[in-house]
């Protein structure tokens, strides 16, 4: 019997499901608003049961989640989103309700480890071992592989908190973020362009000096990532990166703070367009990722 | 035929020596200053045949060296120091050298991946799959494990250039690192306190402010490796970590700068003495982790 995968985006904002097997065959994508859990995850049971009519049995379930969530297999709220500034979605136990309810393998983990799952099988990060994947929407998270692993560890990364230095004569603005001043998120996230220029990112133009305040934050965050992770490949996602300008300045920013300390070909001008990349999923990292996920938890 | 290690603990500026199966069966140790490539490689070439003729055939040799090194095993160069600020020591193919004397499974790493592997052997990070082991002395520099694997990625982990938040107001110097300015290293290893203070940390009080801004520097650090690498334990060495002050403090500053944003109970004033750690070999974590390397060399 062919393996038939379902696969859940499990956004904050949106949920997308989809069943299939890949890039090539992702079949009856649906998308609704993440409003409460009982809602929305009825929502999702509600798909994959007239899917399952319509396509046959699934062989395992992917979920790439919004978190933070409990990813440790031994611990009795696995497969939770836990203590979310989200209101309703704390404590909500979403991988096992699937389990339950279609008693497959279910492959749960953060939405970002889940987009670099699939950009790894069959994306930007093919034929690499470790990579980080960054998404700078509204929020900012990284997903990462490491020696062909997800890296959970004690919880899961939160790239997105890693503190960065700000001069404050040059930018005033400490960030959006209600835990830190100065991270990352906080500093380069969506939100950070209307806390500080008083416009979303996507209401000014690309020679606004906001993208050159924007690609340095981002490459000082590109740096810490370089120095402690070690990544093969870079793969920055999300809504921010859609401004076209952004990768060559994030690029030159980036070789510029590593001023030939780390040596790789990766990190010279000639190298440095193939080492940070867009997914090469598009915005299908997202879906594609939980494909990856149920895929993994089908032991393929 | 039971196995028998060698092991290399080679610094920057002195080589230690030993043969052995763990801990409590450690044989012979030798050490001698790092010179000359030509010179101290011999010597080390030399204690191992002697060691052979006394204690019988090595099973494999396990190599912890300073950086920066050529960990790819597809790399003609692999196994070398490759492009290091140390007197004539760029490009010299160190593991090759005792693959070819010894005709034994070489194990060849950085000195802090050594040290985190034998932490994870027979030390502070037993039981556990994802570990930072950050040395504070002359430089600073960090191994990682993950899911039980060494971190390489695109060279190695540089975890002591990532860069850290610095205010002029509270600190003027921008740190004793001649490739970044504000780096972790430069900021708060041993050169920054003549630097910054015009006297080695050894000659300050322990009640000096030194002592906050330093544990307030590893922390600003400790916390962008938590967020990055999401480490079950963090294992703190090197010779400015042997101020018994630095521990409490930097504990301190870490969970203020968290500000129970990662909720885990390793992140609570009653759970972080048992997550920033000193390292459970004490000193002896470079030799033991150098012996941890040959033990994974051979297989074992």
């Amino acid at each position: 019997m062919n393996p038939l995968y379902g696969a859940i985006e499990a956004g904050g904002t949106k949920f997308v499901c989809a069943v299939g097997t890949g890039p090539d065959d992702l079949r009856d994508e649906v998308r609704f608003p993440t409003t409460k859990p009982e809602e929305t995850l009825k929502q999702a049971l509600d798909y994959f049961r007239q899917a399952q009519k319509k396509h046959g049995r699934l062989t395992a379930i992917g979920i790439g989640s919004f978190g933070p969530v409990d990813l440790d297999p031994n611990s009795p709220t696995w497969g939770s989103v836990t203590a979310t500034p989200k209101p309703h979605w704390s404590d909500t136990p979403v991988a096992p309700l699937f389990q339950k309810e279609f008693g497959v393998p279910i492959g749960f983990d953060t939405d970002v480890n889940g987009a670099v799952l699939g950009e790894h099988r069959w994306g930007a990060g093919q034929g690499l071992h470790t990579l980080i994947y960054l998404t700078i929407g509204t929020g900012i998270g990284g997903g990462v592989l490491n020696n062909g692993s997800l890296v959970h560890g004690l919880v899961h990364p939160e790239s997105g908190h890693i503190l960065l230095p700000r001069d404050p004569a040059v930018d005033p603005y400490k960030g959006s973020c209600p835990f830190h001043d100065n991270c990352l998120e906080g500093l380069a996230a969506g939100p950070s362009f209307e806390g500080r220029w008083g416009k979303k990112g996507s209401e000014l133009p690309p020679d606004h000096p906001a993208w050159d305040l924007e690609a340095h934050y981002l490459a000082l965050g590109l740096h810490s990532f370089l120095c402690s992770l070690s990544p093969q490949r870079i793969i920055l996602g999300g809504g921010v990166m859609d401004q076209p300008q952004l990768f060559p300045l994030v690029r030159k920013n980036l070789l510029a703070l590593n001023n030939n300390y780390i040596r790789h070909p990766s990190l010279t001008p000639e190298g440095i367009d193939a080492y940070v990349v867009p997914p090469g999923l598009g915005n299908r990292a997202g879906i594609l990722g939980a494909l990856a996920l149920a895929e993994k938890a089908a032991g393929k």
